[in-house]
């Protein structure tokens, strides 16, 4: 059969399941875009610059298991690198494709816009190659085969890959073949997984305090279901790095916790750190998410990862988690292990507003937590943001997007863009401080293009907060300008209707957020919240400490303690 | 003498004229920033994105002469690093300086947040390799020479260098050295430079038709007034590739017009393409400065590269530009060149607006001619604003900024924050589409924030009008949201009075420029021009079927008719 190079790209990228192309047009990929235009399956998104347009796939991969992002050589990858970066640090599948010059025009070294003008065209791919798990510059002779490895490499092994598609070869007749894109994974070696299990049954028999950790990028590679499905059939207590808050319901019997080293609380450091037999659930840690590195967990951990188990020096390669987390759902627990309590059920005063009161970070997050429902997505950003998010009693059901790792300023409000075009029906709210929402703000204006109706939380404190608490209290250069966020959704709104309410007062937030719910499945919300730029939650401080102590040294902070005095 | 490793840092910068640090803070350079707010020769300036900080570097540097970007490791390194190939494309030397992690971490090999928890901290050094011509990770032992090396390489080479300072050594004190950085340039073998004067000599002395073909980069090699001495001296007419335009007055008698291989007038093909005797002064040829390689220059062009000059097949390797041009600026010229006419000055009716007609980019241009004053700084964008500037008669003293090669769309907004950041006093205006404007539009804050006053011609045309020129006339992914401009200002303004205009007709566009012209010293003023998205000027249209043709072959066009014909 002959299909055209292009249309064969859209077919695969239909085929996994990608109904939106993110990015922006530029003159070496306006071919595919119009092979892309003239399709009912997918389509076109066009998001305000490329950069956002990564952080956009990459939101959008989170909640629909892969996306992709078109773009225009040179100018409009590098835009995006930093995008691909952060999905390749925290594992998220996005199909970067490149429109690149004619072919025999770089077999050929021209000198051409877009590019250096030396002759160099390695030269973007080698930036691409350390942020992707397969690459790619398509021919008409290797375009079947190189499309196809380059997509599987991205589904299975959940990270962003690269294809350049010269402009020249998108309308060009290839012979494809009737085969859909074969997604099978490799299943275990049996010898290997039955290995395993036994060593497992082994240790579980023996033990008396078990319990799991849960780390990196379950959901992506299909692992949420089946964890849970092992941690209920073993009965055991459970707590989360920062990267899987949530991936299991916020408020599941079984956990106790999030784990963080020495910032853990007691009863989880002693589960996890005393466990007799520990399940790490593709744990990796960071200094992010350890609190530098203070983790003490059992050497003999069993750190189940996707095509490998570790069971402290043992490791066993070409175990697939997908069959090891089944039978140990299946297999029946040797006993009920009764050395942990389930966290009871939180009592709390219900959050009354203290009239006059100003409204502070504290406050905020308190009541935060009654307003966030069963099944949101919640995207959270560096800084407070993320900070405050971490420390919510969550209901069932919760989706939360950041980047724990990556940690990339200006993330999240292009993420929640993608996110929403992934899954428009699901209540989706945004915490994002005013210094971070600066640096992408102009993608606000596509939740009012696509009619998206997220409520966005802007945390207006007059800056980098999070880095006056890290160092520079009183610094100039943690100031931003003071922007009129009213007005600037205004100019982006092309005449639509939103909510917008700026809130100093505890009883001007509680007004806002129960005028906000009355009208959130109708219209974008807008929540200003007004903070003073030195209001630092303690466990805030305390983390900046860390990083403080991290970053600069004995040396460094005597100089911050002199900086302070000044 | 003992010197803090930050503080010497500082005292280079600030000694090869560096008064302004452009970027972004983060965590592993807070205590590098702490260093310089303690400073009174040099500050930092924050600006929204660090893509738009690496775009405003670039702008500073191609007025101050060179500049510095600080952001932080990877996350801010990787969002520059597309301002950062543009200004290694284009020749403009910027000091790229990221905060990154502890120096023993990175040995270590830790897993740290900014990075890919891989342990690799070559990947983002990797990425600069190709854009910058040196390169160091400072530790205190090798600071006070790789500091130098670097500094100096960019100083001479006139590109980007890179320079990762960990973010724990900064307060640490080394041994520096009373010189100052020895900024001496090399000069010529003697042998070799009389060799190449020589050859010349008898070439002009031979020659009828001599001639100059101005090339890139040659006020940043500091050439601009010794070509014009050459080029005075032996009085012969010159011709501009695009990056040259007004390198030289734009109304100099000797300046026969732009160059551009077929597009060119007859009068400036003749000299150029039958020149007996052509001077090409750092001249590249690209496909967007030749109309897709369609110049054809004598065999044997004399081009003059900052240290070496080839003539036909001849490279005379170690000669300076400087010198060789001092030298031909003081020999005698053989004879009196009468084989060319200066341009006879040009006389144009006066502009008068068209009581109600609709404002169309024709007589916009050329109205625009005469707003623009002698010395103005013309900042300019991708797309219709480039072509449409190319093609001014401009007054004598002023400075072009734009990208000709790398043509990076939304850098000339945040590139002329640069630009006044580095030269407040000069008027500096800008032409620029909306589809270029939404990419970097947080930059208009810095403006208000610095008391900036730009005159800003936003081209609101509803889209990429340019793409449409090449393919997809009437195709949605051209289209933009439309934005209130005048209200996203004001969000932006922080209460601060502006100018503002939307203009429609000609008698509006005419009253607009008059009353800019009046308040155009105490405000920054912006005109929204409104165009059909399909207000395409012929010479864009014809030079956007030749983008179409190089990109996308006979078979491309054979469906972009089809295209339109639907």
């Amino acid at each position: 059969m002959k299909r055209t190079i292009g249309d064969f790209l859209l077919d695969r990228l239909s085929q996994i399941g990608i109904k939106d192309i993110l990015g922006v047009p530029g003159d070496y990929n306006l071919q595919f875009l119009i092979q892309t235009e003239r399709r009912n399956d997918i389509k076109f998104v066009g998001t305000r610059n490329e950069l956002n347009g990564a952080y956009a796939a990459d939101g959008y991969a989170r909640l629909n298991g892969i996306s992709a992002l078109l773009t225009t050589y040179g100018v409009g990858d590098l835009s995006a690198i930093n995008g691909i970066a952060g999905a390749y640090a925290e594992y998220v599948p996005i199909v970067c494709i490149t429109g690149a010059p004619p072919l025999n025009s770089m077999y050929r070294r021209r000198s051409l816009h877009h590019t250096t003008a030396e002759g160099n065209f390695e030269d973007i791919m080698s930036c691409y190659r350390p942020f992707t798990v397969a690459q790619a510059r398509i021919t008409p002779q290797n375009a079947v085969e190189e499309i196809d490895r380059v997509l599987r490499a991205c589904v299975r092994k959940k990270r962003p890959v690269y294809l350049q598609i010269p402009s020249d070869i998108t309308f060009f007749e290839i012979d494809v073949y009737n085969e859909k894109l074969s997604l099978r994974q490799q299943t275990s070696d049996l010898q290997q997984l039955n290995a395993v299990v036994e060593s497992i049954e082994e240790k579980l028999a023996k033990a008396e305090n078990p319990s799991a950790l849960l780390g990196m990028a379950l959901d992506r590679f299909g692992l949420r279901d089946l964890s849970q499905s092992m941690i209920e059939n073993l009965q055991i207590p459970f707590a989360t790095l920062s990267a899987a808050q949530c991936v299991l319901d916020g408020d599941h019997p079984q956990w106790i916790g999030g784990y963080s080293g020495r910032s853990s609380s007691d009863k989880v450091k002693a589960a996890i750190e005393q466990s007799d037999c520990l399940f790490g659930l593709n744990v990796k840690f960071t200094d992010s998410n350890s609190s530098y590195f203070t983790q003490h967990v059992p050497e003999n951990m069993i750190n189940i990862r996707p095509f490998r188990t570790i069971i402290g020096h043992e490791v066993y390669e070409g175990v697939s988690a997908i069959e090891l987390l089944d039978r140990l759902s299946k297999i029946t627990p040797p006993k009920k292990y009764k050395n942990w309590q389930s966290n009871p059920p939180k009592v709390k005063d219900a959050w009354k507003p203290v009239t006059g009161e100003k409204l502070i970070q504290n406050r905020f997050w308190q009541r935060v937590e009654s307003f966030i429902k069963p099944h949101d997505v919640v995207v959270t950003e560096a800084g407070t943001s993320m900070r405050g998010v971490k420390i919510l009693d969550m209901p069932s059901g919760i989706t939360i997007i950041s980047q724990p790792l990556w940690l990339s300023i200006g993330y999240s409000l292009p993420a929640l863009f993608g996110s929403l075009m992934a899954k428009p029906n699901r209540r989706q709210v945004i915490f994002i401080g005013d210094g971070s929402f600066q640096l992408t703000a102009q993608e606000v204006s596509s939740f009012f293009e696509h009619d998206l109706k997220p409520i966005i939380f802007l945390i207006n404190n007059r800056g980098y907060t999070i880095e006056r608490a890290i160092m520079g209290f009183h610094s100039k250069y943690n100031d931003i300008p003071n922007w009129n966020y009213r007005q600037l959704f205004d100019a982006f709104s092309d005449g639509k209707e939103f909510f917008s309410r700026q809130v100093n007062t505890e009883e001007e937030f509680e007004n806002a957020l129960n005028d906000a719910d009355k009208v959130a499945d109708k219209q974008l919300c807008l929540i200003e919240v007004m903070f003073d730029p030195l209001d630092i939650p303690k466990a805030v401080q305390s983390s900046a400490n860390m990083v403080a102590a991290f970053n600069y040294g004995p040396r460094g902070l005597k100089e911050l303690d002199k900086n302070i005095d000044d």
